[in-house]
């Protein structure tokens, strides 16, 4: 990369990377090196006595002098002294083949190879881009970063599509079947209770780490470990703010990306995705529209099309109805708030109103991808939480969860955001699967 | 924070936060509060008619006039014109009491109110800087992120202290007794080899998240979720380069957490570490020394006190042998170079040396903890690497890997960091479970 961005002639330049081409012409060889920092590669020019062993896939080191391109195409380019394979790669049995674009499915098979493929290579120096955005957006607003846990007694969420824990089997036997934890043992499916423990102690905190789900699914939007960036903010009393933090999330991330990989998104935008699909995450006419639950079910019984589930007021929104309400809105992000009290899980806040009794949540729905961040005020009044764990017979396990409205609580609320589902949306990518170095799904756990 | 650092006084101030204690006066009423975002707490002078439900831990609002305080330990104090209690605290039944330093194994009790301590919050706050150093670490020099798989069907390093994964016990039930991915799946122990498949393509990687040991272990250096810090090189032909970006990181990460929490830190090396024990994390004086594992063993041989487990070439370093070495070498940090062949996994590079056979690893020993880092480079050289693979059984298992050496393969090593450890070390906390929010380790995962 310094090389390609170099702007003077250099001696003595030594390069270290894989061949991503070769093409031998009569009096020169014409060799392109990438060593990942970059999408571009660095032209090499040498003799072509230099060609043994060079294949494509093949790692080697380059001396030589760094001179101005005669081309147009690049910059610089490098004048080969000595070239030293370091690495042998047998073409005939890589999988990947020179100049090819192959597709997504099909590079999908080899994990293990797949990241020496251009447009994975994109997508995790990308990858790599966004995480550290996410950390420095959060870190500059005074966010304290925790690291929630990844096993938790808890089993808040429906507790059919959890991952269970045991020691592996041989351990097992020896230790004559107790839990090793002495209770059931699960992976989290959301930070947020842990969150909020620690918002009882600093007004902003943030958690960026796997969760898991154990769906029965092939679907193209989901996994069974896949990455949540989590917020709480205390002492919030309106959903607009947190609405306001996810905005501010989702814009400063997006611009850091844009910014320190213009080229490797344009892979994406040129090749991948339908120019359509990203127009509203580069364009500046991407402010989200606001709409209620209600609104929502209101447009949705109004449309002119016929729905597999009819909507009504009290179901949950589903996939083919969120396509609606974005394309309705004119394919912008899209809020829906306060959804009813009845669909949504015990700690969000109670808006006490009529006569639909709804509480006071929020969903971002996004095109192409559908739900990509959720979050809720949270209840912080000690009776109402209560009587509402009382009725689902969990005032016994939530006891610890109560204490926190005993011992100086506040109001607060907070959202969580689907990584996999960000990227999705901001490169255009249609299947999850790529947008993750080593995904799990049922029946797949490759390496 | 931003009240307590202001140099101009201000009106309409409106400060929200806990109350850390409550000082009635005939005329004038005291109260400190804090909101997580230092550890010093903001002083508020009040009229003593708004005292009413101020106890210690409940939450509160104060509106009022910023001054200058007449008192030289803190530099502004809030004079009050309001004070609304947002969340009361029953002061009889929170187990956290006004002014008192309760000790860590008193508040590790309660895992869901012991953030509101003001060493945990400390803890909490310097974790959160440690997180962020070691990301910008990296960044700033030129490594991709990767986000390295939790679940795994690897099961490389010893199979009995692996976490085995299955959906749920209803779930289960109903998918008839398959595994959800088909094949059985554990819980990361290491993001080595997932790193390692990075390395053909990017020749900087690292990642930096949990993984798991089911040790049946109560020792105050293990826990069975921990974090770890993990970094690959390409092109890289010396156990020496591996060295050098540890220590860089180490030194690097530690003066970003100096300098963002000087106060955080001060609270450990005051009250809970012996000075002794911290004075080569501050010092400039913290240069590590080199020793082969072969001269580990001769200081160890010739010392004049009798250890448990006799040292002997060929034997792994207990616990009481690392202290003697680092006590040896002047208590500072020091690296131990060069294991026997046999005593590391296949993975290691050979040195092909004699007659004492041995790989090229390295493990960093600091005083006070023990083992912090270990790294090595990798066998790189496919015959090698098969030979070894055969004689163990696992060929088939390793195709994939054998794979990254036969196409483009090229010299590279690594290293992990325990987090945890290195938090144990830089503050002298002697027991692992209070430098991490929510510890599990055998018998326990409260919350």
């Amino acid at each position: 990369r310094e090389a390609l961005g170099a702007r003077e002639p250099a001696d003595a330049v030594r390069v270290q990377g894989w061949v991503r081409s070769v093409r031998s012409q009569k009096e020169v060889l014409f060799l392109h090196i990438n060593d990942g920092s970059s999408l571009e590669s660095l032209q090499v020019v040498a003799d072509p006595s230099l060609e043994k062993d060079l294949t494509f896939g093949s790692a080697v080191e380059v001396q030589g002098k760094l001179v101005k391109s005669p081309h147009r195409m690049q910059n610089m380019e490098l004048q080969a002294e000595t070239i030293r394979v370091v690495g042998p790669c047998d073409i005939w049995s890589f999988p990947l083949k020179m100049k090819e674009r192959h597709p997504l499915e099909y590079v999908r098979q080899f994990p293990h190879l797949r990241c020496r493929n251009n447009t994975l290579g994109a997508l995790l120096r990308i990858r790599s881009q966004a995480t550290a955005g996410i950390h420095s957006f959060f870190q500059d607003n005074g966010y304290v970063h925790i690291h929630t846990p990844i096993i938790t007694s808890n089993d808040c969420e429906g507790a059919g599509e959890l991952f269970q824990i045991e020691m592996s089997s041989e351990a097992k036997e020896s230790a004559e079947k107790t839990h090793f934890f002495n209770v059931p043992a699960f992976l989290t499916v959301s930070g947020q209770l842990h969150l909020e423990v620690m918002a009882g102690a600093f007004t902003h905190v943030f958690t960026f780490g796997p969760t898991f789900r154990a769906e029965n699914s092939q679907s193209r939007r989901h996994l069974a470990e896949f990455y949540m960036v989590e917020a709480e903010l205390s002492f919030t009393e309106s959903l607009q703010d947190i609405m306001q933090v996810m905005e501010d999330l989702f814009k400063t991330v997006t611009s850091t990306v844009l910014s320190k990989c213009p080229h490797d998104v344009e892979l994406f935008h040129k090749y991948i995705a339908p120019a359509q699909k990203v127009m509203h995450v580069t364009g500046n006419n991407c402010n989200p529209v606001v709409i209620s639950y209600g609104e929502a079910v209101e447009i949705l019984k109004q449309a002119p099309q016929t729905f597999t589930f009819k909507p009504e007021w009290g179901c949950d929104l589903q996939t083919e109805h969120e396509k609606y309400l974005v394309k309705h809105c004119g394919e912008v992000p899209v809020f829906v708030v306060n959804y009813p009290y009845d669909l949504k899980p015990f700690y969000m806040r109670d808006n006490e109103d009529g006569p639909q009794h709804t509480v006071a949540a929020v969903d971002l729905l996004v095109p192409g991808v559908g739900e990509l961040c959720g979050g809720s005020l949270r209840e912080e009044r000690l009776p109402f939480l209560e009587s509402r764990l009382q009725r689902l017979g969990l005032t016994d396990a939530y006891q610890w969860y109560l204490d926190l409205r005993k011992f100086g609580s506040v109001p607060h609320g907070g959202f969580g955001m689907g990584f996999e589902r960000y990227l999705q949306y901001i490169l255009g990518v249609d299947n999850i699967k790529d947008v993750i170095p080593f995904p799990r799904f049922s029946h797949s756990c490759l390496l």
